[in-house]
C-alpha cells in the first residue's frame, strides 16, 4: 500500500444519490485512492433527521446534523441536498474555508450559478458538477475542456428521464397521459407532485446549465422559455407518427446568428425547452424510456451524441465520484481551479424571435374555400406552407364531418406564427387549433 | 480587449488535421483566449517540404523545416505528425524543456505510450490526447476524469471509420466488400493502401488506448487481439441480418472477474477488435457512414454511449484545440499536471480465455445423422448450442444440394470453441467451415 495524502471529504445530504456516493466512497476506497493520489476519507455526513431510513447500511457514526462543524476543516465537500437553501449557503461557506466543491444540485446551479463560480474564482477553488446536468453522462467536461477551442452552434437535450418515459410509453403503446403518469408514479419514474417534470422546470435547469457552458454566457433560469408535455394527448403523438416523426421533450441551447439588433457581433443565443418533433431518423429519437441524451452542433467537431442514464441513485453517483476524483487530483498538483468562463455573454433573445419548423394542426369546416381563406392568412402572416394533409374525420362529440388539416410550415419566426395562429383561430373557419408543435433537428 | 499572458503554441505538422487547427487558433483567436485565459500565439509549424501543397491558406512565414528549434521555448507543443519517428522524439523534447503536449498520434500513444507519460511526471507535465482515440468525440476525459469514480466493465467501440462506412453499405446495398472499399478509396474514405484500416491495426491502438485509460493498466499493443474485415462476404452480411445482427467492426475492452489463475484480485482484461454480430435494437447497430461510437458499461453509471465524427481534418481539430485550451488553462492555473494511473496493472489475458457467444456458419451434406454428429462434436468441445437453423441450397459451384448450418452458441471460451471448429472441419461430415462470428453486446 502506497502511503497516500489524506484529503478529508464532507458529505451534505444521504438520499438515493448520497448514501450510494458514501457506500461507494468506503466500498472502492483503495482503488479511489489510486486513481486520485490521495485516500479519501470520509469525516461525516450531515443530514437534516439521524433516524431517518436509509437505503444502505452506512456506519451510524458518520452521521451528523450539524452540517457546518462538517464544512469547516473538509478539503473536499460534496453537496447532495438539494434545493435553493441551505444547500447555496453550505456550498459558500465550503469555499469560503478553502474547499472544492462537488454538487449535483440543478436548482441552485441554474438560480445562483454566477454567485458561486464567483466566490470560488476569488479564492482559487473549483466548482464541479458533473452530475447537474445530464446524470451519469459525462456533458459537462465535453462541453467545458473537450469543446473548449471549438463553437458549439446548436445542443438538444433529453435531460428529464420522467417526460422521456412518458413520452416513449404514449408512443409505443398508445396510451393516454393520465395513463402512463400513473404507472410511472407506480413504478417511481415520476414523483407523487410530477410538475417539476411535466412542465418542463427540471429540464429548463439543465437548460441553463448547458447554455451557460456552451456559449460562455451567463443564462438565467428566467430566461430560459419553458412548456411542459401536459398538453400532448394520444391524438399528437399519432399525429407524428403518422408524419415520421416522434415528440420529445427537448432543451434547446442555440446559437443565433445575424441578430444585429441583440450584439455587436450580430450574435445571441435563444434557450428554450418544450415538446418538438423529431424525425425517427433523428438519433435522438431512439432514446428510449428513462434514458437522456445530450446531442451537440459544433462548428468544427460536427454532430456528437452522449447518451445514458439520465437519473437514478447509483448512477448519477458515478458522476459525483468522478468529480469527487478530479477536486483530490487537482489538491494534489496543486494550482487554482479553473474558472467558469463567461466571457461571450451574448444576449438572450425571447421565444418570439426564434425561428423554426412548425406542424399545425386545425379542425375546419369540411366547406369549399376552407383551405383558400387558411392559406391566406398563413402567407399574410409571414408563414410560409411546405406541406399539407387534410382528412375528413367525424367530430368525436357532435358526429358530424370536420376536416382535419395538418400543415408542415418552412421556418418561421416564432412570433408570426403565434399571431398567425391567433388570426386563424378568429377566423371563423377553423373550429379549433388542436396542436402547434416546433420540428427540430431537420 | 483584456491583456492575456501569451503563452506560446509550436505546431509540428500541417497535413489535414494540423492546417485546420493552425486555421482555427487563427481566426478564433480572440475567443480562444477569452476561454482559455491566456493569449495562444502560433509561434510556427514545422513540415518537412516548406513546397507541399497544403489544404487551407496559412502565413508562409509561420512555417519551418526546423522542429527542435521549434520545440525549445514553446510552452505547448501540437504534434500532428503521425507515425512513430520522429514523433516520438519530438514529443520528449517537448515534455524536457518544459511544455505541455498535444498529440492525436494514436500509433506513438499505443506503442511508446508508457515512455512519453513517464517523461512527463518526471517533469509535471501534461500529455493530452483526446483526439487519439475517437476523433472527434470527446472519450478521453469521459474515462480518465468523469468515469475515474466508477468501475468500467466493458467498451465496445467502432472506432475506425472506414471500416464503419464499408461495412454499413455492405449491409445497406447488399454489395460486396472490394466494390464497397474501391467506392470509399474514390471517395476518399479509404487510403491507397488500406491495411491499417481494414485488417484493424487502427483500430488496435485505439483499443490499446481506451483500455489502458479505462482499466488503470499498460495494455501494449502487442496484448490486443486483432482480426480485419477483409474476410466479411455479402453472404455473411446477409445471414447476419436474416438473424437480426448487423456487423461491425468492434474495439472491446472488457473487465474479466473470476480469472483467479490470473491475478491474486481474481480480476484480468481482455482487449480484442474484430468483426462481431450487434444486435439490430442495440445503439452501436445504428452508427452508420464513417461514424464512430463507443459504448461504454460501468457498474455504477450503466450504460453510456458517445457518437460522433471518428475522423476528418476538421473534427478531429476540434479535439486537439480543445486539448489546447485545456494545457493553456493548466499553465495559467499552475500546479503539476494529472498523470496517467496505471495502478491498478491488470494482467491482460490471452484471446483463448475470452467467452464470447459464436454463430458458426457450416456447410454439410445433405445427409440423415449429420447434425447429430455435429452436435456432438460440439457438445464434447464444452461448446453449448442455443439455436440451429438449417437450409438447404445448391452449392455455387458443383450445383448439388447441399445443407447450410447456422449454429448459434451459448457463452463459450475461445479456446474451447476454436479447438472445437478444427474438429468439425476436420470430422468428415463439413464441407465448409464458412464463418465464424461472435455474438456482442448481448
Amino acid at each position: 500500500m502506497i502511503d497516500y495524502r489524506r484529503l478529508r471529504v464532507a458529505l451534505l445530504g444521504a438520499g438515493s444519490v448520497g448514501s450510494q456516493v458514501a457506500a461507494l466512497l468506503l466500498k472502492h476506497g483503495d482503488e479511489l485512492a489510486d486513481r486520485a493520489g490521495a485516500a479519501l476519507e470520509l469525516i461525516g455526513i450531515a443530514v437534516r433527521d439521524l433516524d431517518a431510513p436509509r437505503e444502505t447500511d452506512l456506519p451510524k457514526e458518520l452521521f451528523t446534523t450539524d452540517a457546518e462543524s462538517l464544512i469547516v476543516g473538509a478539503d473536499i465537500v460534496i453537496e447532495l441536498m438539494g434545493g435553493i437553501e441551505p444547500a447555496k449557503t453550505y456550498l459558500l461557506q465550503a469555499i469560503n474555508s478553502g474547499a472544492d466543491v462537488v454538487t449535483a444540485n440543478k436548482a441552485v446551479l441554474a438560480t445562483h450559478g454566477p454567485e458561486i463560480f464567483d466566490a470560488a474564482d476569488q479564492v482559487g477553488a473549483q466548482v464541479y458538477y458533473e452530475a447537474a446536468a445530464a446524470g451519469a453522462i459525462p456533458i459537462i467536461r465535453p462541453l467545458r475542456d473537450s469543446l473548449a477551442g471549438d463553437r458549439v452552434q446548436r445542443i438538444m437535450g433529453i435531460v428529464n428521464g420522467t417526460t422521456n418515459y412518458i413520452l416513449d410509453r404514449m408512443d409505443t403503446e398508445g396510451a393516454e397521459f393520465a395513463d402512463v403518469l400513473a404507472q410511472a408514479q407506480a413504478l417511481g419514474y415520476a414523483e407523487a407532485d410530477p410538475t417539476a417534470d411535466v412542465e418542463g422546470y427540471d429540464a429548463a435547469q439543465k437548460a441553463a446549465i448547458l447554455a451557460s457552458l456552451a456559449f460562455h454566457t451567463t443564462v438565467p433560469l428566467e430566461a430560459v422559455h419553458r412548456e411542459g408535455i401536459t398538453t400532448i394527448d394520444k391524438t399528437a403523438i399519432e399525429a407524428a407518427r403518422h408524419a415520421g416523426y416522434v415528440i420529445k421533450l427537448l432543451a434547446v441551447c442555440e446559437r443565433l446568428e445575424n441578430e444585429t439588433q441583440a450584439s455587436a457581433s450580430g450574435e445571441a443565443i435563444s434557450v428554450r425547452v418544450y415538446p418538438a418533433l423529431i424525425h425517427r431518423d433523428h438519433p435522438l429519437a431512439s432514446v428510449h424510456g428513462a434514458n437522456n441524451a445530450v446531442f451537440v452542433e459544433a462548428e468544427a467537431a460536427g454532430n456528437l451524441m452522449f447518451y445514458g442514464a439520465g437519473a437514478g441513485g447509483v448512477q448519477t453517483a458515478s458522476a459525483v465520484l468522478g468529480d469527487v476524483v478530479s477536486a483530490a487530483r487537482r489538491h494534489i498538483a496543486g494550482g487554482v481551479g479553473v474558472g467558469e468562463s463567461t466571457r461571450a455573454n451574448l444576449p438572450i433573445v425571447e421565444i418570439g424571435r426564434v425561428t423554426t419548423r412548425y406542424h399545425i394542426t386545425l379542425e375546419v369546416d369540411d366547406q369549399p374555400g376552407v383551405l383558400a381563406t387558411v392559406a391566406g392568412i398563413l402567407s399574410e402572416g409571414r408563414v410560409s406552407i411546405a406541406t399539407v394533409e387534410q382528412t375528413v374525420i367525424d367530430h368525436p362529440e357532435s358526429g358530424v364531418p370536420v376536416a382535419r388539416l395538418v400543415i408542415g410550415t418552412h421556418r418561421a419566426r416564432e412570433q408570426d406564427l403565434s399571431d398567425t395562429v391567433d388570426r386563424l383561430a378568429a377566423s371563423g373557419v377553423v373550429e379549433r387549433v388542436v396542436s402547434v408543435l416546433r420540428v427540430e433537428g431537420d
